[in-house]
């Protein structure tokens, strides 16, 4: 079996043994925004087309390859949902052979009935539940756009994305911000959960992000200190609703599910103990395990 | 009198009479990020140098000039400060000819003690306060860096910044927000006062933020509606705090002031409106009357 995740700016191949074992796997810098519309079929099968040689070889792809800008559009299919639903909607690209994976979407009654999409978390999100084997949770999916997710009786109830990681990045890089802060600053633990501390006074984010210009101004955080600064008052602010789990959720008890990056779940462990909230993380090799087992039940 | 107003990307001066009336006015691209070091005297003598061969010519220059990275750093004025201390703390390039005036810093207290700090914006505060008669009041400066300010007994006691228009700039330019909006279509105020009120909705602005890109994905906005939404969103986020005054505020039952472009004026009003919050606008001429006032004690 042959797991993709096809996202935005980069491209993950795995080929997997008949237990979900990572046989081999591949990374290219050719996310879709790098492909020309009706090229993703050639360049897929200049990438994985060997792999694809194997007797009765299954490829299954998740992420942005689905969208409207991406290969084929695969229909978001609407939360509630769960696996069984998650593999009625692929879209075979090829019959038994090739499929895209369809994203999820939730409308939100709490905020006005506003829609909101994944693409590509939805299989990293089954993946680490057949680990920790528990069929209701709380998850979190840091990254550009992170996730917040629900998950009751092995169903996606509802999601919230923030936006996190782009607005980090496009402040460090873009902002007025981004003239005092060095980038290539070691991450400083302290400073970072001084930021989270300060996300959680009053005020609000759009005020808070301003201490980044004054510290620095006022000389009390060097321009090393600075980013692991920002990223606290960022990652806080996107903590401090979930302070407050919703008393109906299952599983406010339980430890929240960290899926990301090794630097990614470092920092949210860090700013969510700090928080006192019970967490446990997990690589985002999550996404090949919930591929597998998707694959495993078509 | 010769009123300036020398910010980060533009250089506004004035030509003031006996009575602070404007004689004459003149604008230039020639914000200090603009003027290489050491360049600021010739470029004020090449842009002003006429006005200030009148015998007896007396200048005061406020905004950015005044920084670090300006003509000279005149060193800011701790909060309270009134009229009477930014006087006396004028930063004198020339005797009794060109002076520079202070920026406000403030230790807030309520936020472990960050600082915060304007330029510029002290001298349109005490110039629209003399117009309106009131020596108490809260005002809001809305732009880059929008301030929202108190004043009590002719001082300003505290004030906050939020960095609500750059914010905008950064999100409708460089993010991937920015793909889906057209930055070109008129403002539309039902539109703004949707973005106002997702905006006090339970969640945080890092998640509303993401449905400027839901909301046209599932095309319920169109792309030129989307700019007038996120405004919306943003100024609603910078106001949501607005809403439960200090109760020791002398200023909670009487009107903000808001001092600002026409434009952006337009957009505080209306979403101040929305949320029954009382106001009242002014004009950024504010500028001339508090700079000839300060001029005037000398």
């Amino acid at each position: 079996m042959i797991a993709i995740d096809w996202g935005t700016s980069s491209l993950r191949g795995a080929r997997l043994g008949v237990n979900g074992q990572v046989l081999e796997s591949r990374e290219f810098p050719r996310g879709i925004l790098t492909v020309p519309p009706g090229q993703f079929e050639p360049v897929f099968h200049e990438l994985f087309g060997d792999w694809m040689q194997a007797e009765g070889a299954l490829c299954l792809i998740s992420g942005m390859a689905g969208s409207r800008q991406g290969w084929q559009e695969a229909p978001y299919c609407p939360c509630p949902a769960g696996f069984a639903e998650l593999g009625q909607h692929l879209l075979w690209l090829q019959p038994n052979r090739i499929a895209l994976v369809p994203g999820l979407s939730f409308m939100n009654a709490d905020t006005l009935h506003t829609p909101d999409v994944m693409r590509g978390e939805e299989v990293q999100i089954f993946g680490a539940l057949q680990w920790t084997r528990r069929d209701s949770a709380t998850l979190v999916l840091p990254g550009t756009h992170s996730k917040w997710v629900q998950v009751h009786s092995g169903r996606v109830t509802q999601f919230q994305t923030f936006m996190t990681g782009e607005v980090y990045a496009l402040l460090s890089q873009h902002s007025i911000l981004g003239k005092t802060l060095d980038l290539n600053g070691a991450f400083d633990e302290a400073v970072f959960l001084q930021g989270v501390d300060q996300s959680q006074q009053a005020g609000n984010v759009l005020h808070h992000l301003f201490a980044v210009r004054t510290l620095g101004l006022f000389e009390r955080l060097s321009a090393a200190q600075l980013p692991s600064y920002l990223s606290g008052l960022l990652i806080g602010e996107e903590l401090r609703q979930q302070r407050t789990p919703h008393p109906n959720s299952p599983a406010a008890q339980d430890a929240v599910i960290v899926i990301g990056s090794a630097a990614l779940n470092q920092r949210y462990t860090l700013a969510l103990q700090h928080l006192r909230i019970p967490c446990q993380s997990r690589g985002a090799e999550a996404t090949w395990a919930g591929l597998f087992a998707l694959a495993s039940s078509c």
